[in-house]
């Protein structure tokens, strides 16, 4: 059996919302990008849109308990929901302690949840590349809801924001003053706060936060980002926030900014496909490593040069792509 | 005075070791990736080499004490030591909590140190983009030592350490098993693993990374990174610390990988300066954001079909590509 025949296997199974098989594609597409365009070739009359939320914070805010609980909570209401967990330190991707690996175990048992992690790195093509196409697989498996949990530290991290719908901000009591808050650069893309871990207060950052809704230009676009708090321990809060989802969800569509959102994350597909598709193309056809290697080995004695050797480099790039007129 | 004499007696008074003309060339690269070029044109005749040190971990375990710790003992030595902090959490860059950030007060103000922090995001060209500027111009500046603090969560954090010589992996107690830091991406990075805040324990962990360097063939290329065990706060087990660096830097040079290092450094920026201008070019010039635009739009419908459409932009890119045979 060849791998195209597997596949189309894998994809009648995964139809048949086999689980297993929806597991194995994941892999699939994770470990070889172009496995996508042969899954998704058969894809074409399903017609499923899932909403998706990515919840994002810091290492050890607990965002991994609030996406279980929600997912939990959403799944009891009958809700199929996928998530894909992007975090190194997350119980789910096999971080944090023991305590929280037991609490998870509930939730990935539940037939309505089906748990994805990845690791932060080593993907072909990167990590959203790796998301977006897991979420392509979940709305074809009928999820009702898609929820990507991300560590909240890196660039990369942050990007993920541009595929999804709603991004829920956690933050937790301690966090810090407004300012680190805005460079940690979080502020921006918050459609809603959650304080977790209210038992230890929280009540100022929540006044900081809702100052800086006070002067931002964000607040103008008919959405105010709401300041939540919760307990994901204790499970109090995360009817407030489910609530609060769905209405950032009624209001990008009936705003029918919602569109706008899945143009975004297509349009943030297509150019991170691109720009791999051209790095390929550069390294493999264009400049070999051994020029490359030779002008590193140049820069040694004269690292000063960097730039000047770079504008000799670009000057080739220039010449080698031309522009259709 | 316009910006090129505005740049012309920024870098002489530079050369002359002022350290307000160093933080402001420094803004500049970091805020305008063109102005690199037009600083360091000027550079060519200075030799000096700065051995450049990274340091890494999970936001929480000390890094920045730690950072500041062996910046401050390397500098009552006599040694001119240059920081960049890359980490939203850290005190250098306005995060975490007030007792941290007047110890670090100490160090900002010894005339041998000099403190650069970026966020971690929001850098044209992206952040290790500017950091390869910033080493550059504390190389040129005549620092004996440079040390880069990261926060090793994500993908791009990880990727500072190809622009180091000597990586150091700063863990906890209690930061878990062993797959743990294998899933983290850590455990291929490491020169040196350092466990901080050994007043909480930590001596199983340190036998879980020796288990694993024993298995590992990393220790065969003839260094065996060390497990050690510091206090950041008490500044216990600095002093080895620094022995271990100093030893690692000994081995680079003796075997000649130094030389490896400093090509990778160089290697690593050519390409990743290339990748930037090629998407400039590409989205510039070859599509432009109302094509894809469309077919993002199309997409919301049928988005199942992204990789068809892919395939054909892939397919322009190449026409438009030539290899010169």
């Amino acid at each position: 059996m060849n791998t195209n025949d597997n596949i189309d296997q894998l994809c009648q199974r995964f139809k048949e919302k086999d689980k297993i098989a929806l597991a194995k594609l994941i892999t699939l597409v994770e470990n070889d990008p172009s496995s996508a365009s042969k899954i998704f070739k058969d894809f074409n009359n399903l017609k499923h849109d899932s909403y998706i939320i990515g919840i994002t914070g810091s290492p050890g805010v607990g965002k991994s308990t609030l996406t279980g609980q929600v997912a939990m909570t959403l799944a009891e209401d009958g809700k199929k929901v996928g998530i894909i967990s992007v975090d190194p330190t997350s119980p789910f991707s096999g971080g944090a302690f023991l305590g929280d690996r037991i609490r998870m175990t509930k939730i990935t048992c539940h037939p309505n949840v089906f748990i994805r992690s990845l690791a932060t790195r080593g993907y072909a093509g990167g990590i959203s590349r790796a998301v977006f196409d897991i979420t392509l697989l979940y709305e074809a498996f009928g999820m009702d809801i898609i929820i990507i949990e991300t560590v909240g530290v890196g660039q990369a991290e942050l990007e993920i924001h541009n595929l999804v719908y709603s991004t829920v901000v956690v933050l937790v009591p301690g966090y810090g003053d407004a300012i680190q808050i805005q460079k940690a650069g979080i502020i921006e893309i918050g459609e809603i706060y959650n304080i977790n871990k209210k038992d230890l207060g929280g009540e100022d950052i929540a006044v900081q936060i809702e100052l800086m809704l006070d002067d931002s230009t964000i607040t103008q676009s008919g959405w105010r980002p709401p300041v939540l708090m919760t307990n994901s321990i204790t499970g109090e809060g995360i009817d407030e926030l489910i609530e609060k989802i769905y209405e950032h969800k009624e209001y990008l569509e009936l705003s029918e900014k919602i569109k706008i959102k899945m143009k975004q994350r297509y349009m943030y597909k297509i150019k991170e496909s691109m720009v791999d598709t051209i790095e390929k193309i550069i390294f493999e056809r264009i400049f070999n490593n051994n020029e490359l290697n030779n002008i590193a080995l140049k820069l040694i004695d004269n690292k000063f040069d960097i730039y000047n050797e770079l504008k000799e480099l670009y000057y080739h790039i220039h010449l080698k792509i031309k522009k259709d007129d």
